[in-house]
């Protein structure tokens, strides 16, 4: 295989997990560092980072840039990139959009399931859209270089973040919904506007977005996959695990209620069950990335796309989308092009 | 001149002073950001210069290391490095050493005339030295390449920082005390220990630092800085101008009083003028460096001497200051040398 970049993880990180990163030849991942956390409660998560990279340096680092995935694979370690599932992060503030940037977030959901100040989540019966204040902090975001991630947004509010942000956005994880009707797999109308705005969708393992759930096997996966690079172009999709490994019950509750309410609210379980989903057999941990690729070429994919699909594509839209954008090319759309 | 670097500054910012060093061939500065101010408040400033690296681009950007002073000598700007002059931006928490390093600081006092949580400031009765707090923060300080600055604090813990630092540090801005007697103002003990070790002194021409005050020449400035040249080493200083320009008193207030007293305390000033002193006549901003440059000479300074202490001297602490330190240096004292 060549580059593996998997674009979306939250575990509950260990030496056990980076060593398993490594058995599996990850080069990058995309990792959730925050959800409903403040400004300062997020820097407290990466000071937790920042130990975890002085204790295993040879194991992981901080990735802020494309050359980054390139230094781990020569240096065999694993890249990690900052992201955001919620903008609690940056509170009410648009100038903590650059300060997170230069903290190393590089992808930033707009919401989480909930509305937010800046748009729609997609367990709101009404999304009005981007907001007012949504649309100023997706042009800093496009200025300094943080990726705009619609992965728990609203219909309304991810077509419009797609039209209104003069970079490519970003799906993180999720799949389609005419595969998989759950409320946060994506319509073709949405995943053929990312497509063609050149963005990317990372395909989600997490078993609440499999039809079939835990039991989908490997080669309907990947036969969704195959189907979905047909609707979007086989260069703007990649994977995006959502992998929870080794998280206690008490983080889902904490991802799906955090201060909002003082209700419990199940998000995508349910009262009977209210906790982490046992994962699908052929996906436990990052060991298992090879099987995705072998399940990919069984679905009739090329090597040449399967490459692309497991790490290629991030890659490329890595190196366009994580830097300030040029100054010539503010006035226009196709600025990271 | 070689180069030209102001080892520190705290003015009201504006673009008519971003000028002004431009007119006066300033190729760096280490400005202060922050005071007394908490994490969450210094973050706010950052943001304040983020706008103004926005809006002036080519005046000034931010520093990060000594490469961008040579950066900004090419594009023809300012590179602001930033400082605080007291530990409050940390609070309790040192890995917010990391965070601040991360965010572009590259100096930081451990205290700001009273006690702090690492070390005595000199206006405190008494002076226990570091405390236990103040000797882990110095190693993370030395580990990730941020600077200890002592110019506000007492002669033991100076003594001490310069003795447990594994890299120099600075005095940024101050003066030898047997020329001028200021509590601000070093002793030969001092600026023995700080040459020795590979520190810096930067030269104040904050009026209390001189003696005279306002009325000091340019002449007895400059005698007495090729006078210190000969005690601590010509390789061993710099200035730092500790220039307050444009600032209203309210100022002063916020930098001696902070919100540790309820009562005015007038610091070095008196009740009979407890704003800020007039500024000698030959030193007004940042076009008057020039004046500083002859003056050496007049006083018997060599030409590549003159250019040390102008700014040559700053550089080259830079470059072997501001990055994180090699892990073979660890164990050498010598470690940035």
């Amino acid at each position: 295989m060549s580059v593996l970049i998997d674009g979306l993880q939250y575990a509950n990180w260990s030496e056990r997990i980076f060593r398993q990163m490594r058995e599996g030849g990850v080069d990058a991942v995309h990792v959730t560092i925050t959800y409903h956390e403040t400004f300062r409660e997020t820097v407290l998560n990466i000071e937790r980072w920042n130990r975890w990279f002085e204790l295993y340096p040879e194991l992981i680092f901080q990735g802020r840039s494309a050359a980054d995935v390139r230094r781990a694979r020569e240096t065999g370690r694993t890249a990690i990139f900052f992201g955001s599932q919620n903008p609690s992060c940056m509170e009410d503030d648009i100038g903590l959009v650059e300060i997170l940037h230069t903290l190393g977030l590089r992808f930033m959901q707009l919401t989480y399931n909930n509305q937010s100040l800046l748009a729609s989540g997609c367990y709101e019966a009404e999304d009005a859209g981007l907001t007012r204040m949504g649309r100023e902090v997706v042009a800093e975001m496009n200025r300094v270089g943080l990726v705009v991630d619609m992965s728990h947004s609203g219909e309304r509010s991810t077509l419009e973040a797609i039209e209104h942000s003069t970079r490519p956005i970003a799906i993180t994880h999720a799949n389609p919904a005419r595969w998989h009707g759950a409320l946060r797999n994506k319509s073709d109308t949405v995943l053929r506007a990312l497509g063609e705005s050149g963005g990317m969708l990372g395909f989600s393992v997490y078993p609440h977005h499999l039809k079939g759930g835990s039991a989908c096997s490997l080669q309907d996966y990947c036969d969704m996959i195959a189907r979905t690079a047909e609707l979007m172009g086989v260069g703007r999709i990649g994977i995006g695990t959502d992998l929870c490994q080794d998280q206690p019950d008490s983080i889902v509750e904490w991802m799906r209620v955090g201060r909002w309410t003082k209700r419990i609210d199940y998000g995508e379980g349910s009262a009977a069950a209210p906790g982490f989903p046992a994962m699908p057999e052929w996906f436990a941990d990052n060991r298992d990335f090879a099987r995705i690729a072998d399940g990919l070429r069984a679905a009739g994919m090329g090597s040449a796309d399967v490459d692309a699909v497991m790490g290629g594509n991030w890659l490329r839209f890595f190196e366009t989308s994580f830097g300030a954008v040029r100054e010539t090319d503010t006035s226009s759309a196709s600025a990271a092009e």
